[in-house]
């Protein structure tokens, strides 16, 4: 089972299923792994519930910092984290193309593991498929997730308050210029990692700290800040100035970014977060998350107004406006 | 938006994304839509809950008597069920291939939101990802559901007893001659519907029924009737004798199965289940099955004894081992 490829009759739900979810998947999950095979987990739950999902395609599936499964555990307790709540559990259901190895689905399974550790959360139950060769591209991965919201307020992208301060937890873009330098067949004298993390940890900490001064959190993932904020500016009925010279970039992540032609703003990010505070409570916020590995280059970088839309004071003193993005400049991001 | 193709673009979280996301998802999906699109919904939860996850990749995505959209929509509700629990909620989750026709995408929304009234459960959160063509193959779907576990005792695959007698609520196998005969353009006297259907319905007015009495449930689908069996004769450590005459199976999926090749107790269902209960109350617990539209052809159809493994009793007198199947003869069933 160590070696080989996935055969169609994996998917089947007979034997050779079976075998592959013991000898893979829940090995390969250890202490991160559900307690039984039901088809359904059950669990203990009181007060406010969080629930979401996402799907992830990425590819390649291993890139420089992080891969799928690393992925899809982070960006699923990552969405849970932005409503204010802890992880109580993941589910996890891979869709696998006939012919992919079975080595890297262990190592896919792996990095899972990992991450649900570091979450911390656990996978309480799941789902296999198999589909022909040339009928999906290597592996999908779905993971949804419920958590108990532990703020006392509600902490939504509706919440952002005129006068708030607003607050990302580190360089913008890693994430999307590591996957597609790996994709295109990029070198860069530095080599960009992603910054695929769970972000749990920070937003207890914010949390804590904050209580209902927290308003609003936001991963800026496909389309990048510029989405959360355009996302906050409508939902919210604000406006919200960017001061561009305070966002944090790496130096390396912005030389890529400018020779591929991409505006950082919209470029994805895995474990960072933006968050709308109460005037005054900035420094408070970024004391707490400077103090943690994920947090380190915190910096307020923008404010909520009377109005409406985002616009951004460029470092030369002139005003752009941040729009929507309208697609995408790179698919298969996350 | 109501016709054309599915672009890349309208995966990238920006303004297209969106449109999609408002016009054809939502808009479709009605009064079983979320009512916000923060990237985590929030509700209460105060009890046993209940947290599964499928991915479906059924081929062809439509097919008689359902297609992909409802299959998504019960497969999930009916997992819940089988640990007793009602549905709270679901996610929903698409994989689309650029190309894939909006109008279709449109159909497969008006069945979850027809299923989802149906069931009954609301849709709560989503995600929407686009891969480029040729990396999927049309549409695929995940949702995860939560659930509130209202039955007293613990239902689960574990807790078959010796004595238990087991209730199938219908015949076995519409579901995998219907998607079969359609993929593979076969054409029968009587055309073969599927049985996809939300089962919670059933579920609980059996719970009320039989209370504690109720120790299993499980619904066939893939690798049928002889998974379920040997997954509850090997989670209980009991062995069960089917009483093969009394398995209900409509004449033309008999007849289609027996052209294929295909042993029906190994044939996937969507709309069924399978209880296992107290020794004397089988009787109770079809009076409430028959009573309703899915189980109207409830029938007793094995018990539960000391010893291991699954066998069955032929209508000629015989017995056979009804062993868990090793692969799969039928790919891409769900």
């Amino acid at each position: 089972m160590s070696s080989g490829r996935i055969l169609l009759a994996h998917g089947g739900g007979g034997e050779l299923s079976e075998r592959l979810i013991r000898e893979v998947i829940l090995e390969g999950l250890g202490e991160a792994a559900p307690g039984s095979l039901d088809d359904a987990a059950v669990l203990k739950a009181e007060g406010r519930l969080a629930f979401t999902t996402d799907s992830y395609v990425v590819s390649p599936i291993f890139f420089p910092g992080g891969d799928l499964g690393r992925l899809a555990v982070c960006g699923t307790v990552n969405d849970l984290a932005m409503r204010g709540a802890r992880p109580l559990g993941i589910s996890l259901s891979f869709i696998i193309e006939e012919g992919f190895f079975v080595d890297d689905l262990a190592r896919v399974v792996a990095s899972v593991r990992q991450a649900a550790l570091e979450a911390p959360v656990k996978v309480l139950t799941g789902d296999t498929k198999v589909v022909e060769r040339g009928s999906a591209d290597g592996l999908f991965i779905n993971t949804a997730g419920v958590g108990l919201v532990e703020s006392p307020g509600d902490i939504s992208l509706s919440n952002v308050q005129p006068g708030d301060e607003i607050i990302l937890s580190g360089g913008l873009g890693n994430h999307a210029v590591a996957v597609l330098a790996r994709r295109e067949g990029l070198s860069f004298q530095t080599e960009v990692e992603s910054d695929v993390a769970p972000l749990w940890g920070m937003v207890d900490a914010l949390v804590e700290e904050l209580g209902e001064d927290l308003h609003a959190l936001n991963d800026p993932t496909r389309g990048g800040l510029a989405v959360s904020l355009n996302t906050m500016s409508a939902a919210s009925g604000v406006a919200i100035e960017i001061e561009e010279a305070a966002v944090p970039v790496e130096k390396a992540v912005a030389f890529a970014a400018e020779m591929l032609g991409l505006d950082v703003l919209t470029l994805a990010n895995e474990g960072k977060l933006v968050a709308a505070v109460s005037p005054g409570t900035s420094s408070r916020a970024l004391g707490v998350l400077r103090d943690r590995a994920y947090g380190a280059r915190s910096a307020r970088i923008a404010r909520a107004e009377e109005g409406s839309g985002v616009r951004s004071r460029t470092p030369g003193g002139g005003k752009r406006i941040v729009e929507m993005p309208y697609g995408e400049d790179a698919p298969r991001i996350c």
